[in-house]
Parts: structure tokens; sequence; C-alpha cells
């Protein structure tokens, strides 16, 4: 049985970070030291955060003081920016765990900067199109699919791996180019295409509220944050390309057989998709 | 104040014409006559219909004997090939209305047959991925949008609307071709997306429990029946081609910005998707 962890270092208080922190402080009241920075110019000293956290910090470095484990719980690019700044305040047998949709990058960035197997980076499918402190909750994670990457040692994977499943997640194990290649279909294709549906309805002035629940189920992720996404997207391009390009064969080859009246390509689309979807026993 | 009908008959007992039997039947008690014929060989006589219909019928032309108002509630196809038997077995001075999802053909072919403004077309916005009896419901048209085609008269088409108003439905009037465009766009296009996608998924091997939230809204209409569907958009592929164009070159742009790293067009292509969501006052 390993050691909990007991004093949290956030890097970043939007829906993750700050689900993180209320999470923590319900399950462990005042047993858990919480301390935050976030990159986005919100200051953790407000009025906003009372009660959640224990302390604010000036710098990354000041907030990681003493930590034993921090969560990297920014965008993806911010994290590997600020990545050295975190290593610089670091306690000599902390642990480094994340939250990013994609996990190459992070996991480069980690190994560059030294942390060797003490970053063990983690994946929630918890993400929504909502953002910021005011959509977390501290039921977040409960029962949230959850990949971890392990960079090295199994004590310290095993660790925060517990840490995870303590917060309700569910975790999985998967390496990184595998992970980054999985969300590529799952995760960045959908969100390519609910925007550009949305942006292709927003050409056509044909506004949100003339939707059914059908149309509304399928633009929903239209309303994800630009900041987070366009870096997330460009950075997997090498595994999300073919995904985009599969699916748009899929798109010409409908489109094709509308236009000339062809029942058989359709149907069997239509049969294929539903199939898929019997198989989800959820 | 327009009289009410007294008996009406359904030609069709899936979700839709099922959730009418049923709604009825709640509202209105003995006061009201319900007759059925479905055209996909389930008899209405039998024990799953119990307490709901009064009347089975052999034929459509028996189902339609004597009603005031008989509801098309079966696939567009099917609707037109029995509208001829339909109107053989008419009182003089019944009305017709209909649930399908593209209203010129239908509109077509009740004229054809003689209805002229006896025939007012519908079509509510509350169909979903369930089909069948089982999915019906007695208040599937609580607040539900829906449109109004009228083909003359203004009493038959104000009659038939406060009808659909009663059973709980937000009626809109809309002349037939506008409504087909309209809905190749906020309807038929997306369910074209989410199946195309959940059949890309489906060949990539992915099963359907690797989506994340966001993920499964973006194929929960790719369990939508192939057997309704299919006919429906090959019948407005005129308009919906136009749709699937600008959907199909809005992926395009995306892929080829992701493939050059070109931040600026992937967010702008979330920007609009987001602005657009925001416009939206549910």
């Amino acid at each position: 049985m390993s050691e909990p962890f007991r004093h949290v270092a956030l890097i970043g208080l939007g829906l993750i970070g700050g689900s993180i922190a209320r999470s923590l402080r319900a399950m462990r009241g005042t047993e858990i030291r919480i301390t935050a920075w976030t990159p986005d110019g919100v200051d953790p000293r407000s009025a906003l955060f009372a009660g959640v956290l224990d302390d604010a910090a000036a710098s990354p470095a000041d907030a990681v003081a003493g930590a034993d484990l921090v969560v990297l719980a920014a965008p993806v690019g911010a994290c590997i920016e600020l990545l050295p700044h975190v290593v610089e305040g670091l306690r000599a047998d902390a642990c480094v765990t994340d939250v990013a949709g994609i996990k190459r990058s992070i996991c480069r960035a980690a190994t560059d900067v030294g942390l060797g197997s003490r970053f063990v980076g983690a994946h929630p499918l918890c993400g929504s199109e909502r953002s910021g402190w005011a959509a977390a909750r501290d039921d977040l994670f409960q029962g949230a699919p959850l990949f971890i990457v392990a960079c090295g040692s199994d004590t310290n994977t095993a660790r925060v791996e517990a840490w995870w499943a303590d917060l309700g997640a569910v975790t999985r194990r998967v390496d990184a180019a595998a992970h980054d290649t999985e969300m590529a279909w799952v995760s960045h294709m959908p969100q390519v295409l609910a925007s550009a549906l949305g942006a292709t309805l927003a050409d056509a002035g044909l506004l949100r509220n003339r939707l059914g629940p059908g149309g509304r189920d399928m633009t929903r992720l239209s309303a994800s944050s630009p900041d987070l996404w366009t870096d997330l997207l460009l950075r997997n391009g090498d595994v999300l390309l073919p995904a985009l390009t599969a699916l748009r064969e899929r798109l010409a080859r409908a489109a094709a057989a509308i236009e000339r009246g062809d029942a058989g390509v359709i149907d069997d689309l239509l049969q294929s998709a539903r199939t898929w979807t019997e198989s989800d026993p959820a």
C-alpha cells in the first residue's frame, strides 16, 4: 500500500484542475494541503477559491514548493512551457501528473526536463464543452475512464494511478503513441466534425434553436474552447489526418450515392453505423 | 372554435403513431375513437395494443372507415404508396395529416389522389434514434416543434393545426419546399454525418464504449433506422447535396490547415462554431 499524497499543487484551476481541488477537499478535508497557480491570470488568492485552496502562489515554482504531487491542469502547450519552472521548485521525491488530451508531447517534455519516471501522464475522459472553475464539480471523476501513461518506475506509476482511482476514475494503462492515435479517432475527429457542422450551419444562417434533439447532440461539442482545442488538434495532426481522411472518404461516397440515387450504398452506410452502436453495451 | 376530431385513424404504430395513440387515450379517455392499421405486418389486434386502440383493421381502407382524421405515421415511401387505398375508404369530410420528415413528395402525392385542402402536412421534431411501439410515449409531443404545411383551405389547416397543438406540439407554418431545404441542413446532414462517423469508427475497429461523452453525443444518431432514413435522404437529395458539399468543403479546409499546421484557420473554425452555439438561448 503506497503512501497517499499530502500536499497537492495544481497548475491550472479550470474544469479539471478545479474539479480536482473540489474533490480532494470534499474527500480529505483538512488532511490534504492544496496549493495552486493559474497561467490564465486568475488570482488563486481571490474569494472565488475560498474554502477550497489552502494557499495561492505567485509563480509555478512557489505553488509546487513542498508539494509531493503536482498536477498540470492547464492546456497542453502552457504545461510544456511551464515544466522547466515547475521543476525549479520541485521536491526531489515529488511526482508530477497531468490531464492533457494528448500524451506524446507532454511525455517528451517531461523527459527533457529530467523528470524521468517521476512523471506519470494521465488523461481523464470527462472533459466537456464546458470549461473554467464555474463548471468544476466534486464528482467529475466518479466513474470517468482515465488513461495512465507510464514513463518508467512502477512504484511512481502505481502511486499516481492509485491517487486518480481514489478520485473515482477508472484507470487503464496505455503507451503514449497508442493513446494519441486512439484519441485522434474517438475524440479529436468528432470535435472537428462538430465544429465543422456548427460553422457550416452558421454560414447558412441557420440558428441552433432550429435543430431537433439529434442535431443538438451533433453540435454540442461546437461550444468547446478554441484556446484548448486548436493546439491539441495541431499537435496530434499526424495521427488525426488519417482519421479525417477515412471520414471524408465515407462522406464523399455517401454524397455520390445520394447524387445517383443509389439506395444500396446509403442503406449499407446506415446499417454499418447502426450495427456498430448495437455492439455498445451502454 | 373548430370541432375536435372524434375518430382518429392511424396508419402506422411506431414511435410517432404509437405516441399519438397513447397521448390521445391519456388526454381524451373514452371520448375518442382510435383505429389503426400498420404496414409492417404487426397486428394491431394483438395484446400489445390493448387499452390503447379501440379497433384494429385488416386494411388501410377499413382502418379509416368512419374516421374524421387520418394520420399517416409510416415511413414516407409507404405513406405515398398507401394514399390511394386510404382515400378509398375515406369519409368525404375527413382530414388527413402525416408526420414525414420531408414534405414535397407527400404533398404532391396527396394532391395526385385528389385530397386537395383536406391534406394538411405535419412534421413533429421529436423523432429520435429509437423507434417502434416500445419507444412510444404519451408525452412525446409536449413542447415539440412541429411544422405545418398547408395545401389549401384555412379551415382544414386551422383544425388540424389545433389538433396537433392539443397534443402539446408548438406549431409553425411553412411551405413544403422551404421545409425540405431547412431539414436537409438541420436534420438530414447531421444524420449522414453521424452515420459516416459511426461507420468510420466501425471500420477502424473502435467500439463505441471507447468514446467519451462528446463522442457519444456525436454518434447517438448512428442508431437511426436505415429503413426510414435511406428513402428520406434519397428523396431529399436535391437539397441535401448542397448542404453536404458545404460541410465537406469545411472539412477539407480543416484537414489542409491541420496538415500545414495553420493555427489561424483551425482557431477560426472552432471560434465560428462556438459563437454560433452562443447565439442559442437554450
